[in-house]
């Protein structure tokens, strides 16, 4: 009568060192999936309001799915939730890697951290066993070197590690939980919160290979993938950084704080200058086969163990800072990597940083000497490694965050903010792609690009895999136009609900997509039932996705967050200058009726909080109201 | 690029006389699929504001869908949608038969009747041709002399007839539209609708067989179909009447106007019981294998062409009216199917009228001398009869149904009505099966049974099959408790929008559906695929349904109606006497609480009516606000 899962959930008091096992109802995991969902599901029972995102009180989650360790192409995703010390509200980030896989083979689908440590420890999940080990020599270290410290002396070079680099020590409040030294949780500061319990990391190892309902079917979808292959070539052969170019051209490659969609360097910073440069390999998660993943080479300055550098930091380390050179965002790069750090918001910090000096906002005291313009790589670099270890004047600043920065050195600085709920924007512009106008104001952890379908992929002239994709979400009228209309609100809506399933199933966004990846989600909806042997529908994963998104709604209501939050910074609505976007800006009524629109969608009061009958409807009657 | 499907629909003005032709996109095809949803189309874009419901400006739209004529079980069915003069509210009527199959099979999905007619006509199409021809000569016959005068003067004893008797033409406002004598679209007075526009009958007759994508898949289906009508063999041999003594068992028999859900002359009602007596054959609809449908004879009194009762007449005609004569019952049906007239409405309002006139709240004269107390079934046929052809004071009385009489004789009559928005209350019992309570309340066309799935089946214990259907619908908690909590809430939602998308695509109830039913929902979204090529998943299907649901809500408030009109009737707030249900009541905070929940689930505001956003998710925006 059951629905046939077993998992188990490790709980860790840091405070007082008790670690128990728990295993939740196979309905529990229907329900939850895993990843995002599953996370929150915690953190909404654990975490006090008002709790400080970097006490005691705080809960940080780390979770997989019931998904994860399949051997089929993008499922080894893992996800850490809690409340975020950058935006006050929930954080969520994701990160692929070995290690989501290694995690599930030692036993677990999910850590949950209480409290604080009273020193440094790491923690070591074996085969079902967990143990809390000292850290104090790891304390300091950079990622690479913890993670070869550490399994040197467990004497396992098999052993996954994720933790913190000294950014999250620190408490730098976009610091990032990093596995490999190259795949990062990177958003929302879930690295302070590990740096504020003392746990420096968490290495795993085990052989217990998941449970699979229908070993043929999933054997049938992973050759379907491998046979596919071909359909994804552009992100295998240049990575992320394979846009770079169709950015620019479009006038959507971010640049100089967002002053601009096009950027005269941008040549030196694609895809394919890279492969033809830096690139030494291309690297893979557990059991994919698109191998997105890059690695790079700068000799006597960049290692190719830190990876290489993804779209997003090519272009907030890059564009965003008016820089050009690859070599340079590789080191940037690098620097995040091994000091813990999501490069969204550094290099967003840092163009910010940028534009205040330049205004004369900063003075070369605020900023410790440094000729801190845009285009001056240097600045950027010295910049990142004062941030990471909270050194100077700058560092100490820019540690915090730009909003938070911006407060504090006050007057016109705030309106240069590219910020949303705190939260630096990332490197896919509103002003161009209008359903991002609509997600970057209203996503729950902050301006985030990897929550909706952007809307270029929802086009008349899509190929036919695309326009049945999109189908299958009900999106049967394409609606390319730069406009926030009835039809791209509920476009954004549902691929929302999708990418929120994905998120908590923690299925790889470039391998499981509504548009342009790998599979579909007929596939993923295949899948699920393939691994668990529910008979899950469509409705049912889409449930999932907006059972989600409503936990974070409703953690965030809880702290007060509301209608006021859900607004896109001033600079947005101002014209761009140049290319092929020159004029362009965002709309503020159609913005403003947008968010209307979608909070009505989802089911939301007029504030854009959950009512108490859509709670009840996901199941989710049990957050108190 | 396109999705494939290609169909018509016929507009025809009888005011005028014009004909036309109408090629919708497949867009079209895929967002409305057929039957109701398609109806409510015609009826929202075409019926003005405050239109009188027999007055010209009314439309009735009589439609099909995308999957009817495929010759799978439980594909007949069709679909009549109109302003109600039964509620002035949304109209809605479905029935089964050969008509649906065959009206496809002339070349159409939907026939579109505005205007009136100056004189009697009927409609005759004939494979992609469509005549108006006079109707004189059939105005005032039986519904079975309408099709058998047709056929002769047509020449083709294959034609399919649906049509109005003397109760349409006469305008009792719950008259019927019949097929093959024994077919109706009984409940909200469409036959009345028919009647006002002179309309007679609908003929049609074609050899266009529907276009199928995955023959193979269907055939599939169908065998499976046909392997696995065991599983409902309750059914095919007593057909809906196999319940009867269920019902009195769990104290959910409808008797004596409902105030009692037990009556001891059960036994006589049974669908056993008609099977060892007057039972002469079964009956079905196209290509179905179940076999639902009874025939009954009873020699010189009840002839077999008019079919057999229904569960739902048995207990209107007989335990509602405490008659226990099942002789009498199907001589009532008979009235019914030959007058046109909906059993459920006649029954429950010569109920209402029996305890009015116990209670001295109807005059002898009133009832023109009939003894009309609870138990006399000669009464009863008597009402019948008059109602049918408005004749006398109680036939003129009751013909506008039980609350627009209990309005003309005030007083006390108005607490003994069991309606909602002025529609009888069908014979499942609200403190019974607490779902109903909700149901019954905030159905856009008044008290219906036919709208969600009833709590009985929703069982922890229920057998492994119902229950994976249900998952399917995302709702894994059973909850078999009495009570309407949130979860019972969150169900009756779901099979409400999946019995949304049903009457909009057309299939049969009885066979397919959230748990007892030949398939479930996870074939029914496999069906659809297979017959129409879309790659449609359950996510849009369920849409399908909360569109449907959504245009009804949407046209209701056009007219006024809110939460004001979501009431259920006083007497289900008084205890139950006798049976299993001694002393049991629905629930008034219940009730209430259950409907502001259920407001917000859909996305209502808190009158009831969606909101603009909620609009637009599902593609409405096109409805006036």
């Amino acid at each position: 009568m059951g629905y046939g899962y077993n998992g188990k959930i490790l709980h860790v008091n840091l405070t007082t060192g008790s670690i128990d096992v728990e295993e939740p109802t196979d309905v529990f995991y229907r329900t939850y999936v895993g990843g995002s969902a599953l996370g929150l599901y915690y953190v909404l029972k654990n975490v006090p309001k008002g709790a400080d995102p970097l006490g005691p009180d705080n809960v940080l989650v780390l979770s997989v799915s019931v998904l994860t360790g399949v051997p089929v192409h993008g499922l080894s995703r893992s996800v850490a939730t809690a409340r975020s010390p950058l935006t006050g509200l929930i954080g969520d980030a994701q990160a692929g890697g070995f290690w989501p896989a290694e995690l599930k083979f030692s036993g677990f689908d999910a850590i949950v951290l209480k409290g604080q440590s009273p020193r440094p420890v790491y923690l070591w999940i074996n085969n079902g066993r967990a143990e809390l080990r000292d850290a104090s020599h790891l304390w300091g270290l950079e990622n690479l070197e913890t993670m070869q410290q550490i399994r040197s002396e467990l004497g396992d070079e098999k052993i996954e590690v994720t933790g913190i680099g000294p950014a999250g020590e620190n408490l730098v409040r976009f610091a990032s939980i990093v596995s490999m030294a190259n795949r990062a949780h990177g958003r929302t500061g879930m690295g302070a919160v590990m740096g504020s319990k003392r746990l420096k990391a968490i290495a795993v190892r085990g052989d217990k290979r998941p449970a699979i309902a229908d070993q043929e079917a999933v054997r049938r979808i992973t050759r379907w993938g491998v046979d596919h292959l071909g359909d994804v070539d552009g992100l295998a052969k240049y990575g992320t950084a394979n846009i770079v170019g169709s950015q620019d051209a479009a006038g959507g490659l971010p640049t100089r704080n967002f002053t601009s969609g096009t950027f005269e360097g941008y040549e030196t910073l694609e895809g394919e200058y890279m492969a033809e440069t830096i690139l030494k390999e291309r690297d893979t998660c557990y059991a994919c086969g698109v191998k997105c993943k890059r690695v790079v080479e700068v000799k006597d300055r960049v290692r190719p163990e830190y990876g290489g550098p993804e779209y997003e930091t090519i272009a907030t380390l890059g564009s965003y800072c008016g820089i050009a050179d690859l070599a340079a965002v590789s080191e940037g790069n690098q620097i995040c990597n091994a000091l813990g750090m999501d490069t969204i918001s550094a290099g967003a910090t840092i163009a910010w940083a940028m534009e205040c000096y330049e205004k004369g906002l900063l003075t070369a005291s605020d900023v410790d000497g440094l000729d801190l313009r845009f285009g001056n790589a240097d600045a950027m670099l010295a910049a990142l490694r004062a941030i990471g270890r909270r050194q100077g004047n700058l560092g100490r600043l820019l540690a915090e965050g730009s909003a938070r920065a911006a407060a504090k050195i006050g007057g016109k600085a705030t309106d240069l903010l590219i910020t949303v709920k705190g939260q630096e924007m990332p490197a896919h512009m509103p002003q161009v792609k209008r359903s991002l106008a609509l997600i970057y104001a209203v996503n729950p952890f902050g301006a985030d690009h990897m929550s909706s379908e952007h809307d270029p992929n929802y086009n008349p002239d899509a190929e036919e895999t695309k326009r049945r994709r999109l189908a299958y979400l009900g999106l049967l009228n394409p609606q390319p136009d730069r406009v926030l209309n009835a039809e791209k609100v509920r476009f954004t809506y549902y691929t929302e609900l999708f990418y929120s399933f994905l998120d908590s199933a923690c299925m790889c966004q470039f391998d499981w997509g509504p548009a342009w990846t790998l599979y579909g989600p007929e596939e993923a909806n295949e899948l699920v039932r393939a691994v668990t042997g529910w008979n899950v529908s469509m409705f049912e994963l889409m449930k999932v996705g907006e059972r989600r998104l409503n936990m974070m709604r409703a953690f965030n209501a809880r702290e007060g967050a509301g209608r006021a939050h859900d607004r896109l910074p001033k600079r947005l609505f101002e014209p761009l200058k140049g290319g092929a976007s020159d004029g362009v800006a965002c709309d503020h009524g159609e913005t403003e009726r947008a968010i209307d629109m979608y909070y009505q969608m989802a089911g939301w009061d007029n504030n854009g909080t959950p009512t108490r009958g859509k709670l009840a409807e996901l199941g989710l009657d049990w957050i108190p109201g």
